[in-house]
C-alpha cells in the first residue's frame, strides 16, 4: 500500500485504507462506499479544480442558508432524489399501510395540542375544508389515542415558520379517539414553490427545473407498537402531480376532495365547503414492546 | 417514463430525466454523473432514515462551521482524499515541472509584497531558516518577475488568520529577480493538527485517523504564460508524511534542510540556522497569449 505519491487510483484505496481501524462496524461501510462513490464521480467527470471550488462554495453555502427555520440540506437532497430514495429503502410497505413520502423542512415537533373539529385555519383565507381519518392496524382495527400531527402551507404556499414571528397555523396535534377517528377544519392546499431564493434555487434555475410541489397535507402519525408514519395527503388534479420538485407524489396518496353543501360538522358554513376521509395504516414496529 | 410513484430502482431515471434540459451540458454531465453516483451509494449502503438524518446534519454543521477564517467543507473534501484526487486529474505533470498540491483552507489572496531576503517570522519563535528558491520554465530557464505567494503555520501549528486579531505573519509575496531567484527568512515550521474541534474532526475522531499534517511551507507561485502552481515542500524526516491527514505528501516535494553554521545571508545569527533551496518549474499555460 502506497503511502505517498498517490495516483488517479491509488488515492483512492489510500484513503479507504485510512479507513481500516474505524470501530463502528456500520460507520466504516458508510465512509469507505462513501469514498468509494464521490471518487468515482469526480474521476468520471474529471472534475476541474473551478468546478471542484464551485461545488465547495455551493456547499458551503447551502450550510449558511440553514436556520432554525429552513433546512437547505434537506430541501438539496429533496430536489435530487435521494430523501425519496432513502424513503422507498426504508418503507416497503405490506398490504394495509398507507404508503411514506418527505418529511420535508417544516416540520416542528411539538406543535399545539387542538381538540378533534378544531379550526386550524386561524384567519387563513382559502375555501374551507374538513378533513377526516381513520387511523388503523394493517388489518383495519381502528387505533386508539395516536397522535396526529399536521401542517401545511397558506394561500401563499407559505408555512407559518418562514413568516416572521407568527404563532402555529395551519399546524396541530389531533388525537384519535376510541374509534381511531380524528378531524379537523382548515382550507384547501395550493401547490406552492420550495423555497427557491437560495443555493438549490439556483440550482433548479440552471437544471431550466421548476420549483412547484403539487398542493398536499403534512401528516406524522404515532402509536406506541408502530412505526411512525410521515406521509402527505395529495390532491386529484393539481397540476404539479407529475412534476413534484421533490419526487413526493404515490399514487395512494392522492385524495378526491368531496364538495358539500349541506349542513358543516361543528360550524357554520357560507357556501360550499369541501371534504376528505382518508384510512391511515401504520406498520406495526419491527419489535413490539 | 414513470411521473410518480418511484421505487428504488424508477427514481434515479426519473430524477436524471428532470434535469434533461439543462442549458450547459458541462452542468447537465456533472448533475447527471452527481446524481447517478449519490443514489448508487444510498442503494449499496441501504442507508436509514436515522443516516440521512446524520448525513443532513454534518452537512449543516460543516457549512456553518465556515467562516472568513475557516473552510471546514475544504477540510472535508482534504481528509477524504477528494482535494488530492482533483488535483491529480488536472495536472498531469510533464517533466521539469513541479508536482502540485493541496491549496489549503488558509490561503489569503494579495498577501503583504515583501522584498528578497525579508523575515516573514515577524516574533514567532523556531529555529531560523532561509528559504531560496529559482522559479523556471519546464527546460530550467528562470522566469524573472514571478510573483511567490508563501505561507504556513507557527511553532503551535496555527496560521495567522486563526488567530483572532493577528497581522499577517509567516505569510507574504516575494517576486522573483532577473535569475529568477527569490529568498526569505522564516522559522523551521513543524508539524500540525488540522482543525479538528468541527463536525470533521468529529469524523477523523469516530474512524480512528489522526488530524496530522507534516511539516511543510506553502507556495503559490504566478507567471504570465504558465499555470499558477499550488504546491507545499514537506520536510525530510518528518514523522507524518506516511499518514498525512489530507494525503497531500509526493516525494519530489520532501527536500533536506541544511544545517549551517557560517555566516547568514543578510542578518545575524546566534548559532547555527538552517536553509534550504529549491528549483519550482512552471508549467506552460495550454494558449500562450
Amino acid at each position: 500500500m502506497a503511502t505517498r505519491d498517490f495516483d488517479e487510483l491509488s488515492i483512492t484505496s489510500a484513503v479507504i485504507e485510512r479507513f481500516s481501524d474505524v470501530p463502528d462496524p456500520r460507520l466504516k461501510t458508510l465512509l469507505v462506499s462513501l469514498v468509494r462513490h464521490v471518487h468515482d464521480f469526480v474521476r468520471e467527470v474529471e472534475l476541474t479544480e473551478a468546478e471542484w471550488f464551485a461545488a465547495i462554495d455551493f456547499l458551503t453555502r447551502t450550510g449558511q442558508a440553514c436556520s432554525d427555520t429552513r433546512q437547505e440540506f434537506i430541501l438539496l437532497s429533496d430536489t435530487l432524489g435521494v430523501s425519496m430514495l432513502v424513503d422507498a429503502i426504508n418503507h416497503r410497505q405490506p398490504v394495509g399501510v398507507t404508503e411514506t413520502t418527505v418529511l420535508g423542512p417544516f416540520y416542528v415537533a411539538n406543535p399545539p395540542v387542538q381538540p378533534n373539529g378544531a379550526d386550524i385555519a386561524t384567519g387563513n383565507e382559502g375555501p374551507p375544508l374538513y378533513v377526516a381519518g381513520t387511523v388503523t392496524a394493517p388489518d383495519g382495527k381502528p387505533l386508539a389515542g395516536a397522535t396526529v400531527d399536521v401542517w401545511h402551507s397558506d394561500e401563499d404556499g407559505l408555512y407559518d415558520v418562514q413568516k416572521p414571528g407568527a404563532k402555529a397555523q395551519l399546524r396541530a396535534r389531533f388525537t384519535t379517539d376510541a374509534q381511531g377517528r380524528f378531524a379537523f377544519w382548515t382550507i384547501v392546499p395550493c401547490f406552492y414553490p420550495v423555497p427557491h431564493d437560495g443555493p438549490v434555487g439556483a440550482m433548479l434555475k440552471a437544471s431550466r427545473r421548476h420549483p412547484y410541489r403539487p398542493a398536499h397535507l403534512h401528516f406524522m402519525i404515532a402509536h406506541p407498537g408502530f412505526e411512525t408514519l410521515v406521509t402527505h395527503l395529495f390532491m386529484e388534479g393539481d397540476p404539479y402531480l407529475d412534476s413534484d420538485a421533490v419526487f413526493g407524489v404515490k399514487q395512494s396518496l392522492i385524495v378526491r376532495l368531496t364538495e358539500e353543501s349541506g349542513p358543516a360538522p361543528g360550524r357554520q358554513v357560507e357556501g360550499t365547503w369541501h371534504s376528505l376521509d382518508h384510512r391511515f395504516g401504520l406498520k406495526p414496529a419491527a419489535s413490539v414492546p
